[in-house]
């Protein structure tokens, strides 16, 4: 108590010296700043890009279990050799269970077939709660416009460097998703949010998605709950591997 | 143009009955929101944690000569076997070269020498611009505040978790950082934001930076422009290696 | 049908030639950036700073009915000439009704009566949801700590600038202040956030709320929900009025 | 110093006890968060809607002569009764003076003459820094895509609310605009935001704009310095008058 009272008179007598320059700080505990909270405990992968205790595992590497058709029917893409590759004419998967905020780690591996040119040559997406894509596309060597491109926010925002591996090269996405937050009148209060990785070179910061993904025309929000991880079937046999996520 | 006077046609015919439901996006081209634009090429590491090919790298595992004292002296921590150790009692080490928004790759060891408790475990500190601190402690069985944790921005934001490994075991934090931007009068405009993995784990998701890290009483923003990466000597023996930056 | 197809042509000549410099505008239709949506109407009032048809007002100049005191109690606080007085140890008053996201006016008015000096000199205290305090007080003479000055967010932001008026004059906010939003666990997901004018000057800007207004000590975030707003009874008789807030 | 040391102690003590509680805040002094500083002092306008102490008044009521065209011919816009109109046929018109970050204040009203529907009523614009345009349009009963209302920020946000009064009524605008930051190499780091009041309603909520207003096409950034603020010459008679910016 004592020391207290010392202590207050003695910063009183130092404020009007140390106007504009914060008080004399020697005065001060620092203990004042400290926060005291529980935090978590979540074991790392011993690996890198491994899943950290906490983590969803949504393949295995064996099994395509946690993933449905959209219809509801189970995923028919073809597992081997611990991937999976989109079937074409089979349609999108998604996981069975549904997320909100994530910290999504996925692999991927465009073809060598070159069925196509721009658009059409190692085409997929991941599709963060069904409606917000990041792409998946062979853009080491083909031309595209920016926001089409792996590493773009399809449609939205240009990726900030290109940092794609050639095909039959396994890459990788870290991603950091925020979900939106609608009012209860169903308008968007806080638009979804996210920041990439693409092969460990950032290619996304922290952008504000505009709307659900559209191929024609302006995305506009439209209310939503927590929804799957969605992987498009674009027509190309883009592999994939290694998915996990943790919520956040 | 006869095609285009006849989309006016049609989109204005559809705008009666579209209305609150966005436009009928059939009668759209899909050309109108593509950003054409020239993305750089960055190739990334073969290795994950490795540094792409825009990086500077700030330890190559065999000198300090990127890395000079706060006095202009050359670097005297302890180089041996890919790594360097903090010398007590020479002071904090900071780079020649100064840097503004980066992503930046950097590894750390704790010591097993329990030389005290809480703070006096394993402390160091990255300090991003010599004044933004995330800490550097082994906090896998310490217990100490939250905001004073690895992975904490110091005395500001706790961890999300406690992603640490063990004492003797290398552990990775990946940072994204914005510099603060300051006003032509030197007022703060934008705070030093910071997104931080460690060890893959996102422990801060792109928080704003009150100011700088004090150790007592609140952070007040100082104007200031590129600036170093500075390494802290708080009397333990922790070990650094493949340290890394991309300009942002 | 036939003029979309010779859009495309025409469109995808184009690429090749306005690589880097957004697509050739002429060759779009301005439909695809359209939005179609119903905005709710809302009427302005007649006067400046008056309640917008969607507002609720909260003191119309003649009853305290829509506020309490935190015991349950009504309103003691003396109403008089259309506006009312902080009633010293009353305590606190607030709303009988919750808000979230709001926009609000509020008037406030600081006595001549000097009864102390600093943070004794017309102090009261607006919290958005009991929580978040944007300071009342006399800051047109007085000097005191930036950040506990009217205008800060005590013991947070110092206001941008000092634009105060006198004492026994009529001062106005119009702040817009976004709720916090917790995860199920009730880990703080998006910190409150507040932007306000003072007397039609910006004074904070989107700034993102530490915590909950505290004295001593770092502000830490606790879950909740839906939560009044509160004057505080700081032993000075400050008045208000016009109070009325809109539902973001 | 013996008075820290007992503090010190006393703290240490309480550390077992508080964990997962914040600290125990009465052994804490309030001065640890006190920040001082000085800030400027503005003097508020006498009534609500006047300029500032600190405002640069572009529109006195009697001259043009803050404003020029954009070939830098005076501004042939006619002044009458204190306000201004556009006059068709002669062209944007752009203040002298250049701006950054800035609050803006400024009264229109759209005329009771409908030459069009939609888009062709009341319609100029209002382009901060002479790319990012905030809608002038009479849209209170004018039926038009939500993003090319008044309130909107053109081709990007709707209003949160339609807040409009009636042709031949003023209106007023109050605006927080932050202008994009760009990199050295004239990369977009920091996009723009604004914040907007229509008849003290508000209708933009810190939004990011994506890029310079287009009439076709998505918006890309252009890296630009400060720039004046703009008014449309969309060949409908709007007035417009009592308009000042603060920089922020």
């Amino acid at each position: 108590m004592k020391s207290i009272t010392f202590l207050i008179l003695l910063s009183l007598s130092a404020t009007t010296t140390s106007y504009g320059q914060g008080r004399d700080r020697d005065s001060l505990e620092p203990e004042a700043t400290e926060v005291w909270q529980l935090i978590d405990k979540v074991t790392p992968a011993k690996t890198v890009g491994g899943a950290p205790s906490d983590a969803v595992v949504l393949f295995d590497g064996s099994s395509l279990d946690a993933w449905i058709h959209l219809d509801g029917s189970a995923a028919k893409w073809e597992v081997a050799e611990g991937s999976f590759t989109v079937k074409r004419g089979t349609g999108d998967i998604k996981t069975r269970e549904t997320f909100g905020d994530v910290q999504l780690h996925i692999e991927w591996m465009a073809p060598t077939e070159v069925e196509g040119s721009g658009q059409d040559q190692g085409n997929s997406g991941i599709f963060l709660q069904e409606r917000y894509e990041i792409q998946v596309l062979d853009s080491y060597t083909t031309e595209t416009y920016a926001n089409g491109q792996a590493g773009a926010i399809y449609k939205q925002y240009p990726p900030l460097v290109n940092a794609n591996r050639p095909p039959l090269t396994w890459q990788a996405y870290d991603i950091i998703f925020r979900a939106p937050i609608f009012s209860e009148e169903g308008r968007v209060l806080v638009p979804a949010r996210m920041t990439a990785f693409l092969n460990g070179v950032l290619v996304q910061d922290n952008v504000r998605i505009w709307g659900p993904t559209e191929y024609k025309g302006l995305p506009v929000y439209v209310e939503h709950g927590r929804a799957s991880l969605k992987l498009q079937d674009h027509g190309n046999p883009v592999k994939y591997r290694n998915i996990w996520v943790r919520e956040l």
